[in-house]
């Protein structure tokens, strides 16, 4: 596959220089614009010279300090062969869009596109080529903390998203300035960690995998992603980084993924831990045998370096195949044309945190904002509304969420100071701290509730417990917080609680203490704005619950679209007498809030769903005529979402799975036709052989504006 | 494989009787010695001919009950073929044992092996043929109600207790007219449940299923248990029931498995609900192909013979095979030399619930009660100690545990009358019931307790919240039952906490409030007798926990013998500091009681242990030599662990594995050296290609009475 060019170049390269290609090393060996070994990192045993032939850096940017080190680099480097610079570029470079979870929620692509193509843009400008982003793990463990990562529980919302955020970061092919190269990750199935606990071992069946795991993966990498990240999890009993048949069989051979392959932080190293290779060489081997590329600051792969000459010719090959992926994604970014590709100081300072790209942080916000409850109408709240807001959130500038390394630089407005340029009488008391109850504080917010219309109560987590290695086994919203919210209800006003979390928590005392709960994520730079634009009905909510929220934890895993089982609860009197049902005893079987959930301010309905052809074959899709009726005065976004069942497979199929969704604009007191086209080829699945492919039959399809309430259809497959 | 007589009645069978050999009814359709049918049974569409042609029936039982009943049968059936009477004898037929989790928590095989025995024995004279035990589930999630009927979360235990519950029924093959045939279920992986949810989805990578959940179902076919059960779920996609692959290559071609496979209570027409078979005809046909061999009140296999004139020469020979199955176990059980073997009025009135039987069982409650903590020696009770006897459990006759429908006919001792009878002083009031406070019991109960030296407090959930169909998403004891604990505590009086349970439960609050605990599970026909015994010390405990008790729901699933991740916790202040962990943030990773726990009245420690053969190959198991020392004046019965970790292999290995274990009794005040003995193939392992075998290679064994505080010594496998 490689081009004259590399392989030109590989021919000038001596084994070492190779094996340097495939080692990525962290900023800290990159100080003051020049390669160095200080620190923690002088234990690595590396000399200066390898540093300079190295083939990327992680976590370096900004346009100046970027152009220094690649300067420098070539210069030292033999070949002039110039540094990779790749990021952890997440959720936005210093304009910061809701966390990934909340991006979900918009289910919006057309809208993550851009939140990915902004962040291209910005963090290009600093001098990033590579993004480690997006991760398209599915997620249904609310302990997880990096659930916050993820677009959520749907093999189909992820594989959109997927797809529509490496077209944002990477535009249209070939790359251009603006755009960055997108790194799916984590292949494979790291967010499904056992017990929610983080690094934890992942068990899966092949089958299953393949059915809710793999599409997104496959989604993103069918859209040209140009690298993958291995993940840190055991899958089939081998951890991912070292897996030949996830990595070859199933990346390579059944993907046909020919771009870089990259160990995530030390996991090459870790497979040792995970006591699969008794050495770093052995893990090495493993590794580069399963077809990583790219050691990412495990030094395992500069384990080669020490017997260079005495590499056998297989090894030498994987080296050569690897080394060689390595400079056609140099040569697709245009590195050798242009060392400095994208970075620059004045674009920078123009580009970044720019009003335009604020503006789509806070169009995202927007849309990922989801109302759970609202009775009685209390929301929007009318200016003219004399507000209590308080909750430890209400003053905290904690609103960007893990991920936003570039975003903190950034001044930002909390809750108080929004809320207090768009309402005349406003009250700020935050009552208790987010782990901590302070009866002066909570007296204040008492003390000010009573004098006000209503309250406003911004609840939550900090940003700390949320993302990376921050798995918990409790998801209630703290009970210091739960106190607050108790003493203020004995006051009878209406109570709005606005929830700021990167995972779903048990919210069953929120609602039941609070007249409107909105969910606001960890909703980025601009959320605060778009906050206040919700509540004050500037916008209306149109986000809708990426991820199932339980009952409690005792539930998890839960979500919409699970296998039937054979003993199912029938929703009709005979669960009251028939105890041999697949239920608890103590709880329902649904969740609190499902999957696609999320109201609107609009009063919007469904009144017709006609199937137009009911008899799905390859040339013809499925096709439906939905109407829906906006009763009201409100001009709102909502989602429209189908769902199949196919009522007999050779394996067991999910009672219901999302297909399609369309987020649309309904227009004040209207009546609207939308025609949804469901192509045969998405209703495939995964067979006992592996194999997947669409089964003739009978299916039902439903449509509905969240999972649960739905109408049903009937159709078949030819 | 038939034999000349099996091969002669299937010559003068029509497929008609054949197909009647595979169905199984259930004891509505024998009411008043004779075939009918009444009631629900009526819309089954079966004739009496139907009936008087069926293979097998469920739970009837008593000599006299099913001597009317064969003779009746046989009267009329054409061809005077006996049928067969299974049942659900679980833990005991009228003398009922601990629960299954109990026995599993004496790790006392020969125990077990006797328990078994003796209820089979005494089902035999009741004219009871097969028992649908035992069940050797493995088990990790408190949620699952039938947890109870387990024996636990550690493959090696369950198949070495299953192998001894198989031997206790059947005895020394050929099956004698005490003994009666053993049902192993449920093939497979019935107990691994989704989120601990009755009868949900499972998914285990086949790898897996292979080294965790196989080895028991295994043990018990090499111990030649005569049938297997199929099971509720789903594993790999396909329900069990009708999955050829677990079914036929696993269970029949590589467990070599020849007896007789029976679908769970109407498991095949449950396929229908899985939506893997259309209809009812569609489900026989799978449940045929996969090798079910009996279909147990499904109806389903009734279906083919409704056309069994018009049966394909393929569906034929499957019917002919199953009905041989059938046939030759009726053969094996010697049922067509005396289709009345073993029921005998008197035999049953002189062996059922005879003293000798109830002996046993209080030996098997003794042995399964576990202390998990006993702060400042306060048990054993001192026969002068004044007594609070409280808590709902003090006062109830619910000792024995589900599955015990034969016991309950029986009267039996509540724990209070058992105490009056061995303390002088003693006052009983239960304080609060089960599930709810009352503040007069309360009262009455702490102005007992003021009189009092010591307050015992019998807590725990009735039998109704544990075995089939009883899944909780809590598992915390009962608020009311705490906040009894709460208001005694504050008397300051030692408190003894005896916890009846079904399943492991967060003891957390219980284990702060009371100085000493307890689990008692359910203990069966004696268990108020062993629990006195237990407390006044004259039994030592020796039960040790078969299952993980958890800190909190949130860690579930959680076992000892978890796999090895890339990033564990070190145990070492470095704990602190590194956040990239696989832990959580609000919770050890620790459970609150480990595997293998529980005290004794004795002190044991573990002098030393050496390794006699430290290099393991086929000639030559590991020998160690452990020596004990007893620094006390009990003499105590103790389970010496041994647990071995491989620290490289193919697959990721877990932290330990337990590979043998003794009972023994240590004498007062003594030194005890023990040979301990671990064959090398015992060390074997399932490679990425699912075969099981040993690698050579670095091992440790770690020595204990617990899972945890263990002694490691290291040794090498040739």
């Amino acid at each position: 596959m490689s081009t004259a060019r590399v392989n030109a170049l590989m021919a000038q390269m001596t084994t070492e220089e190779k094996i340097g290609q495939l080692i990525q090393l962290s900023a800290d060996f990159f100080q003051n614009g020049q390669a160095e070994i200080t620190g923690p990192m002088q234990d690595k045993n590396l000399t200066l010279d390898i540093v300079y032939s190295a083939g990327s850096v992680l976590g370096i940017s900004g346009a100046e300090k970027v152009k220094n080190i690649q300067k420098d680099f070539i210069e030292h480097n033999r070949l002039h062969i110039p540094l990779l610079f790749m990021a952890d570029v997440v959720h936005g470079y210093q304009t910061i869009y809701p966390i990934p979870l909340g991006l979900g929620a918009t289910f919006n692509p057309e809208l993550v596109r851009q939140t990915s193509e902004v962040a291209a843009r910005e963090s290009a400008a600093g001098g990033i080529h590579v993004t480690f982003a997006p991760m398209v793990d599915l997620v249904r463990d609310p302990r997880w903390g990096r659930v916050m990562e993820s677009t959520g529980e749907d093999p189909y919302l992820n594989s959109v998203l997927a797809k529509a955020s490496v077209d944002g970061y990477q535009g249209n092919l070939p790359l251009d300035k603006e755009h960055i190269a997108a790194c799916v990750k984590h292949f494979a199935a790291y967010g499904a960690p056992e017990a929610g606990r983080e690094y934890n071992t992942v068990d899966l069946s092949e089958w299953r995998f393949r059915e809710q795991y793999l599409p997104a993966y496959a989604a993103a990498i069918e859209a040209q992603a140009m690298l993958v990240m291995t993940s840190f999890n055991t899958l089939f009993g081998v951890p991912a980084t070292v897996n030949q048949h996830l990595m070859r069989d199933i990346l390579r051979d059944e993907l046909n993924f020919n771009g870089v392959l990259i160990s995530d932080w030390d996991a090459i190293a870790e497979v040792m831990s995970h006591g699969v290779a008794a050495d770093l060489a052995k893990a090495a081997d493993l590794a580069l045998t399963a077809g990583v590329d790219i050691d990412m600051m495990s030094f395992a792969y500069a384990k080669y370096l020490e017997k260079a000459s005495k590499i056998d010719e297989k090894t030498l090959n994987l080296i050569n195949e690897a080394a060689a992926r390595v400079l056609e994604l140099k040569e697709k970014l245009g590195l050798f044309e242009d060392p400095y590709r994208g970075l620059d100081v004045n674009v920078e300072a123009k580009e970044v945190y720019s009003s335009a790209n604020l503006a789509v942080a806070q169009y995202a916000a927007e849309e990922s904002i989801v109302l759970l409850k609202n009775e009685a109408d209390i929301l929007p709240l009318q200016k003219s509304m004399k507000l209590a807001l308080v909750g430890p959130v209400v003053t905290s500038n904690d609103l960007l969420g893990s991920w936003s390394w570039q975003g903190e630089r950034r001044e930002k407005e909390t809750l108080a100071q929004v809320f207090d340029k768009n309402f005349e009488n406003i009250q700020v008391e935050a009552g208790c701290n987010y782990h901590s109850s302070d009866s002066i504080l909570e007296q204040q917010a008492v003390a000010a509730a009573e004098k006000q219309d209503v309250i406003v109560a911004f609840i939550g987590l900090p940003s700390s417990e949320s993302g990376e290695a921050t798995s918990k086994t409790d998801i209630n919203v703290p009970k210091e917080q739960l106190a607050l919210l108790e003493k203020l209800v004995t006051l009878n006003k209406p109570i709005i609680s606005v929830v700021v979390t990167g995972r779903p928590l048990d919210l069953r005392r929120v609602s039941e203490l609070s007249d409107a709960v909105v969910v606001a994520w960890f909703p980025g730079s601009k959320g605060a704005v778009a906050i206040e634009n919700i509540l004050d009905g500037t916008v209306s909510p149109s986000g809708k619950l990426p991820m199932t929220f339980p009952r409690n934890i005792g539930q998890v895993p839960i979500y919409y679209n699970s296998y039937r089982t054979g003993r199912p609860i029938t929703n009709t009197p005979e669960d009251d007498v028939n105890k041999y049902q697949s239920k608890y005893l103590d709880c329902d079987n649904s969740p609190l809030y499902s999957f696609g959930f999320g109201l609107s301010y609009a009063k919007l309905g469904i009144k017709s769903v006609d199937i137009i052809n009911d008899n799905v074959n390859d040339e013809q899709p499925l096709v439906l005529e939905v109407t829906v009726i906006n009763e009201s005065n409100f001009s709102a976004k909502n989602t429209l979402q189908c769902y199949t069942h196919q009522l007999t497979g050779e394996t067991v199929r999910p009672v219901k799975e999302l297909k399609q969704f369309k987020k649309l604009t309904f227009a004040a007191n209207s009546e609207q036709k939308i025609q949804i086209t469901i192509a045969k080829d998405l209703l495939s699945n995964v067979h006992t052989n592996l194999n997947c492919y669409v089964d003739s039959g009978k299916y039902e399809v439903m449509v509905g504006f969240d999972s649960d309430n739905v109408i049903t259809k009937s159709f078949k497959v030819e």
